[in-house]
């Protein structure tokens, strides 16, 4: 391991890559402090008693979230402060997918104005992306993702064998923020690579305000045509489609994501995913700023108006 | 002002002390960016048109909210973040109380994982206190300031000329933090003194963890007295009282205290404020830990549960 980058920026991130970390929680939360567990609805089902038994002594409190996006609204974050009980030498540990980390996360990054949280996340796109970095958030009436944090984690429990319970479709989910990594990292990777990737990445830029921004390719069409579908479109076929539109973009063969995402044009209205896409906080003023992928790598670059209309409704129905 | 110390402290905490800064708040607010104006009701009805007019061209939005404590609960930031259309060049401007700051601080803290904020304190214990290091919050049924942040403002304009609209009981709370510290600093201060103090103290140790606790003298008893008088007693009455039981635990004159302050007993229940101190956020473990005055200044002591509790039915009628 001694010559393994991965490990190394696993480490500086406080990753921990290990099969069975799930039962060595106990362990694995810094620190000796007392912890509150949150976990949705579903992933309580599964894991919540064999976390509450690695955590042993150290549990103070379980909070169970709705399962989904439903976990991020204001509402759920407010009963989850008012239920905790730690004191500053506490710890949360978010168990479960995208939306229990961000809103766990969330929630350690503002009670008693801030205490240490643990991510364990138990999905793909939660292993290789949302439960690295630091970033935290939940959703508001006017946008997803627009009230946050950036708090990063104490210990993040990478626990593959967490996945083997996962349905396809959710697998399906990671595998396009896996995709993306390779491209962005132009090379063939697994998922420990890949967190090694963002986490190396995020660790360079923890703020979100230079290359970490990468991480957004074939973001910006995808947020378009989620918000133009009510969110009813999954975010990794919504990613998958997205990915196509830099490629294209960037002069680049799609095939890659063709083959490996099998991306289906998406049935929402042009114009609505049109405006969603000027919204998009990743513009600034009028120019379109799009990450694309050049000969050196990745890089933001700006684009005309026309010819990203163009390529975003080249990914509808 | 190359030898003046106050001043360096003030330049580095961001902080500008300028009689009529008010009406420079357009030049004043960091960048060129969009800024949010968030003031209570009574505030804007007094200087909501005169900084609306310094804003100019900045001016986004402008947002009201209720006056007092009201401010503080979760369903008002969860309306101002609604109503927030700042991207992330985008500034909060907080005109008010220490209430209104603590919110606006808050809510820049967490909208697009933080933007900045300024704050412009319209009451003296918001000059020097409240406005000044950091701390954002809001209050959950479960306790006060429960939730929170720490995000420094990017800058804070002090216009000792807001404070000639200040209701005497208003100034009453501010001149108890005055003299809280005037004792940690062991000298005489005025509040632009005062505002450098803590800014000194603060810059130190931005997140609490060591010499910003002294700030909290006299605080533990009077958090306790509140909590048991629903928080029908002014925090500057209450921090009176708590002063008074911090210099008898000190061993110290009280003189001054009486002089300036002119505590008078709190009419509370006195189990109920002790069972409010044991739940103190302050309090680790069994023992009692409170900020005291030494020979060589404040330290935090731990003393026995007895004798807090007496000194605490002391300052109850």
């Amino acid at each position: 391991m001694a010559n393994d980058p991965d490990a190394a920026a696993l480490a500086a991130a406080g990753i921990t890559w290990e099969r069975g970390g799930l039962d060595r929680l106990g362990e694995l939360v810094p620190g000796d402090g007392p912890t509150a567990l949150v976990a949705d609805a579903n992933v309580m089902g599964i894991y919540g008693a064999r976390a509450q038994e690695a955590l042993g002594a150290r549990l103070q409190t379980t909070h169970e979230l709705p399962a989904g996006e439903g976990a991020k609204e204001t509402g759920v974050v407010a009963r989850l402060w008012s239920g905790l009980r730690l004191d500053r030498a506490g710890t949360v540990v978010a168990l479960g997918g995208g939306c229990t980390t961000d809103v766990g996360g969330f929630a350690a990054a503002t009670y008693l104005r801030g205490v240490p949280w643990v991510a364990v996340p138990t999905t793909l796109v939660g292993q290789v992306d949302a439960a690295i970095g630091g970033k935290t958030g939940i959703d508001i009436p006017e946008g997803k993702n627009l009230v946050g944090a950036f708090h990063w984690p104490a210990r993040v429990v990478l626990d593959e064998a967490l996945l083997e319970t996962l349905p396809d479709r959710e697998r399906r989910q990671g595998k396009a923020e896996l995709v993306k990594t390779q491209l962005l990292a132009g090379t063939p990777l697994d998922a420990r690579g890949a967190a090694a990737f963002k986490a190396g990445l995020c660790l360079r830029d923890p703020h979100d305000h230079g290359p970490r921004r990468y991480l957004n390719l074939g973001h910006t069409f995808a947020h378009a045509l989620e918000a133009a579908a009510d969110f009813d479109l999954p975010h990794g076929e919504a990613v998958a489609l997205g990915l196509l539109a830099a490629l294209r973009l960037s002069g680049r063969d799609t095939a890659a994501v063709e083959g490996e995402l099998h991306p289906q044009p998406a049935a929402v209205d042009a114009e609505r995913a049109w405006q969603a896409l000027l919204r998009d906080k990743k513009r600034t003023g009028d120019a379109i700023n799009l990450v694309l992928l050049g000969d050196g790598g990745p890089r933001v670059e700006e684009r005309p108006a026309a010819e990203v209309r163009r390529e975003l409704e080249r990914l509808i129905k």
